[in-house]
């Protein structure tokens, strides 16, 4: 492919995480159409390097300021700039790009990716927390740079695909898909006393184990419904989830005069990164093609949100507004963490959130948030209650 | 709905067909949207009355001369113009309005539609032999109207929803899909002797009597294959047919990024037709909404030319060019009548097409048409060879 323009410079921030990675794979495949400026991770500086490396990076960004010794030992000599800490981190984020890719998982991902999106630079979201704890700010500041925000989510990146802004009105509603996880067909006795192991075991998807954990719960698909509220402007009544174990079809958008257009592909997040990046206009990815002799059905079923009250509970936050999805996103983080470290059972996760959104409901101001030092805090208020409910037992 | 436009114009050229039904239906849902100029129809003068007085038309004009007295005693006194004969179609359809429904069935609708056409008027397509017979006319001089022609079968429409001009070469491919017809399970002997009745009984769509075999014998895929080529401007190998029985994913289009665009929606032509009426903006329709809870399973299974034959000879005549294509939908045309009035066996018709076609192949020349009266004339010939063979009882 003969490419005249100038290739588009990308700050990866999450660059050692499972979408880094597949965002440094469609990197790879058009290495004309694409600069690697910065690349950003937690603490693994080995790992770091390497992609540095690799990606030809011209810096090279760590979180913990412990590792940076390491960093640039393993960068001796190559001329890519080294740096750590949290400032560092937001610096690099606000360094002019064409595009930033915000894969931060987790809440640490908020505020490089507001310092991003501040600095005038487009964002590629793959980072929930963004939307879920902050999506007014997020979208408010997107419009006002006009710099619309990227979805890279494989589902909301489909629903994107197929989302005629232009005709809005006649959009009647949204349906994102769930695999419905490993505990899809199992009894809600079952699910209560899951294991880690077997929540881990998800049949289609290999991401981290937190986002493992909330497939596992439906949580995910909970904050996958906020984030499409804020992402696309919806209210919570457009909003849809639909259990496809087969997770073909990623996202789908329902008009008022009787067509469902649909994105569908192999479960490879190299599909939706591939778009984003090359936005507006399409490339290639090295994900593999959609081969229809090889599917033997798409099947599809309602959730069923008693053995799922996770996906309730975000339903519950969403029309309740923005600080209640802080919560519930702040208190199901602190949950995983406690289920994966053993000290709750699966069906606490669901317990521990809904008493932190009621308590949040009933003690906090539920309107949207006005700087992201408000979300910041918020959330981290949702996570001390949780805590204490973790201390008393409570779950 | 408060709408400011002022309504769109329209003449629907076979007003009395089963797709005429469906657009007058979508026009009575939007009331204040449209506005039927002209109603056309071959020879049922009550009938046409009738939808002329129900949709507030201008004028109805029959195809049929004999039948003009009928058309004037039906409409006396309500104000609404009666025209008959082939001139006075050709006259109606040169009418300036906002859209032309080209709706006639068969090769009787290449005339008006390009009368309609060459006047300027912007044109919804249902009609299959204007692109089968002449698809190269039809797009240069809707290209050098500026009049892009507006896919209104099921199969096209979906394509076009999800077809990204803009991204053209990124397009990889396009599918369509067949429910498979009646003879879906059916073994090749079984097919070769089927009767009318049981051709005639399609499991999903309710059509006309030549659609519904064609849809048995898969020769309906291959000639909307032969219009999605010209539509969409497709090289063969970018074709492809998927059978799907259920016949809810109605078209996809594939890109090279490994996403796959599908539209979905009930087996109506009333959706379709709705997009086409209201385009460039999305309406309503009075079809019903897919309900996701009612759906088991969607399945596919790739198409065996072995059993249905006419689907390869659609394949062959779309490689040699125009005149092959034109030859195959005319050798069809007779075959399939003379299948329906009980005059050759199924099997036949795949035998007569391919004879007709070969024949064409060696003795005509394949270069595209230069003008209407070529493509018309080609049809004629092909026609001729086909009853010849009848006659013969070749087949």
């Amino acid at each position: 492919m003969t490419d005249h323009v100038s290739p588009k410079t990308i700050t990866l921030l999450g660059a050692t995480g499972s979408v880094g990675e597949s965002v440094l794979s469609v990197i790879a495949a058009q290495p004309d159409r694409f600069r690697v400026h910065a690349v950003v991770a937690n603490k693994s500086a080995i790992k770091l390097a390497k992609i540095a490396i690799a990606a030809r990076a011209s810096s090279a960004v760590l979180a913990e300021m412990d590792e940076l010794p390491t960093l640039q030992d393993a960068l001796a000599g190559t001329g890519i700039h080294c740096a750590a800490g949290p400032e560092a981190i937001l610096e690099a984020a606000t360094w002019p790009v064409d595009l930033v890719v915000a894969a931060i998982v987790g809440a640490a991902g908020i505020r490089p990716t507001w310092a991003a999106l501040k600095a005038g630079n487009q964002i590629a979201l793959a980072n929930k927390e963004c939307m879920v704890s902050a999506g007014s700010l997020f979208m408010a500041e997107a419009s006002r740079q006009n710099k619309p925000i990227l979805p890279m989510d494989s589902e909301h990146n489909a629903i994107w695909q197929v989302f005629d802004e232009t005709n809005k009105s006649a959009i009647q509603a949204v349906t994102i898909t769930a695999s419905g996880g490993p505990f899809r067909t199992w009894s809600q006795e079952q699910i209560a006393s899951a294991t880690p192991e077997q929540a881990l075991n998800h049949p289609i998807w290999d991401m981290g184990s937190k986002i493992t954990i909330d497939s596992a719960s439906l949580m995910n698909k909970g904050l996958e419904l906020i984030e499409a509220k804020y992402l696309f402007g919806l209210e919570v009544e457009q909003l849809r989830v639909l259990v496809h174990p087969q997770s073909i079809i990623h996202g789908l958008v329902h008009y008022q005069d009787g067509s469902v257009l649909a994105q569908l592909g192999c479960a490879d997040m190299r599909v939706p990164v591939s778009y984003c990046l090359n936005w507006p206009v399409r490339g290639i990815s090295p994900a593999p093609k959609l081969d229809f002799s090889t599917i033997s059905a798409l099947t599809f079923e309602m959730p069923d949100l008693d053995r799922f009250p996770c996906l309730g509970l975000a339903y519950e936050a969403m029309a309740a507004g923005g600080a209640a999805t802080c919560a519930l996103n702040a208190a199901n983080e602190v949950a995983v963490a406690a289920f994966l470290g053993g000290k709750i059972p699966f069906g606490g996760i669901a317990h521990i959130v809904d008493k932190v959104l009621q308590q949040t409901c009933n003690e906090t101001n539920l309107a949207e948030f006005d700087s992201i030092d408000q979300a910041v805090e918020s959330d981290r208020v949702a996570r001390d209650r949780a805590s204490q409910y973790l201390v008393q037992k409570q779950w």
